[in-house]
């Protein structure tokens, strides 16, 4: 067990935030985790109020999961991560926040990703989960792939493959497309069928596609072939942004988001047996961001 | 010029509602067009109150335009297309609508457009504006594919023509598709690259996507593969309904819409000579399902 921080060690906060959650953890200067606490959503682009509120629920309740008090806020070196503030406008609003704490670091989700699943300044990553990326950090520069959100891209996503499904569902129900085993699972999941699908779905967010992701890979892994069809043609695509992050030069990639590990076996063999475990979670990475600062 | 009708004359008024807007044409018994007035978006799955609005407004400048008094709209027998009443609880609101007219005779859009191009009571349409969709209606039976609405489907919609533009001109901007001359031209209409596209079109309409459909025809034109793949991909889409929609025994189909005329090249062979061009408009359709009634 850690022995109790005073208030004389130098203390860091790590905030991770993104569209559904916003996860942060205090690290003392030696590393050691002390604490974490998770808030609701902070993508600054879906509501910049909302985000601050989510870092500051996810600091308190980290804060007391540490054993801290509260008004040792004013005491912590913050390192954040935020989806979102790579579009500079949203970055000076964030930037300009009048935070609760000692000092603060701000800087994109993908990065702190990087930097803590490699524990050093580069690296890169390959991310699907509700939505899907590249990203690579290298001699102090960045290159994203992807990250364009729904439903313009984000191929391989959970969204995407839900948007996929939906779609050729109904191209079946239409008998202007081969049947598959997801219209039955879709159709008792959303209770309607046919154009009473659309009907649910209309103005459906990207989480609520991405709800039927693990259908798409069930079905997948039972060899339905308009499952296998929308997998691979997402597997392929993240298997030429992977080619084109370490043409960057980079020298460690992990693959991370909730859909990773049921993915590798769809990439290319050459960039699977190329992936590294993530050393770190996001909220380390921010913290490493903060002290390189 | 028509004889000016008096009030004994029995009258008809037919309107076309869609997403966009509401046409209203007053015809006499005799299938004379008296006049025409155009109200806003008339598409009850985007508001029944604006519905009702732009049904009324149409046909109050219908009126205007036939010289007729608008006290006069209560002794007009009614036809009415409307999208979105394909869906039933849609079609039961404005059905209990307390109508101004001597009586209201209510079906879909698509009913009545096809009713319109036959001028029979039997027939196929195929359709692609904003929207896309197929069809058919033989021994009192529709058959509809499509129409499924943006994102589902509507291949080879102006909406969809839009996306997929947009999500090829994004892969090209990350090096991971072939470029292509929509990039330049997207970028200039939108004043924006790569990421700072997806900034632009954020929560785009089908509408606001259906812009760019032109310049896909352009580019498919011009011979630029990118827009060509797109382009063949909607069209064998569209060509596939209609062989469906002949499966169902009708003996004539038009090809409506916005984009109808630049996508025949497009259509199979087979389809695009089997076309004819349509008889009357959507509103005189929705007159001759209202005489049937």
């Amino acid at each position: 067990m850690a022995t109790a921080p005073t208030t004389k060690d130098v203390l860091y906060i790590g905030i991770d935030g993104g569209g559904s959650k916003c996860r942060a953890s205090i690290y003392s200067a030696a590393d050691e985790l002390l604490g974490t606490g998770v808030g609701g959503p902070a993508n600054p682009l879906h509501g910049v109020e909302r985000t601050l509120e989510s870092m500051q629920t996810a600091t308190e309740l980290a804060l007391a999961d540490a054993g801290l008090p509260s008004s040792l806020k004013s005491e912590l070196i913050a390192g954040i991560g935020l989806a979102g503030v790579n579009l500079p406008s949203l970055f000076q609003i964030i930037n300009q926040w009048r935070h609760p704490f000692a000092r603060m670091h701000l800087t994109t989700d993908l990065h702190i990703a990087c930097l803590g699943a490699h524990k050093k300044n580069e690296g890169a990553v390959l991310v699907a989960g509700t939505g899907s990326c590249g990203y690579a950090w290298k001699d102090g520069q960045s290159l994203v792939l992807g990250a364009h959100g729904f439903p313009f891209g984000d191929q391989c996503s959970g969204a995407w493959m839900g948007l996929e499904a939906i779609k050729a569902v109904l191209l079946a129900s239409d008998g202007l497309g081969p049947d598959t085993g997801m219209r039955e699972r879709i159709e008792d999941m959303l209770q309607a069928k046919g154009v009473m699908i659309v009907d649910k779905m209309a103005g459906a967010t990207s989480r609520e596609y991405a709800r039927f992701a693990i259908l798409v890979l069930d079905a997948a892994e039972a060899d339905d072939p308009v499952a296998r069809r929308i997998l691979q043609e997402g597997a392929d695509y993240l298997s030429a942004v992977a080619n084109r992050l370490w043409n960057t030069g980079v020298s460690r990639m992990s693959f991370i988001g909730g859909l990773s590990q049921r993915l590798i076996p769809w990439l290319d063999e050459s960039v699977a047996r190329r992936l590294s475990e993530p050393l770190a979670p996001p909220e380390y990475g921010a913290v490493f961001f903060a002290r390189e600062q």
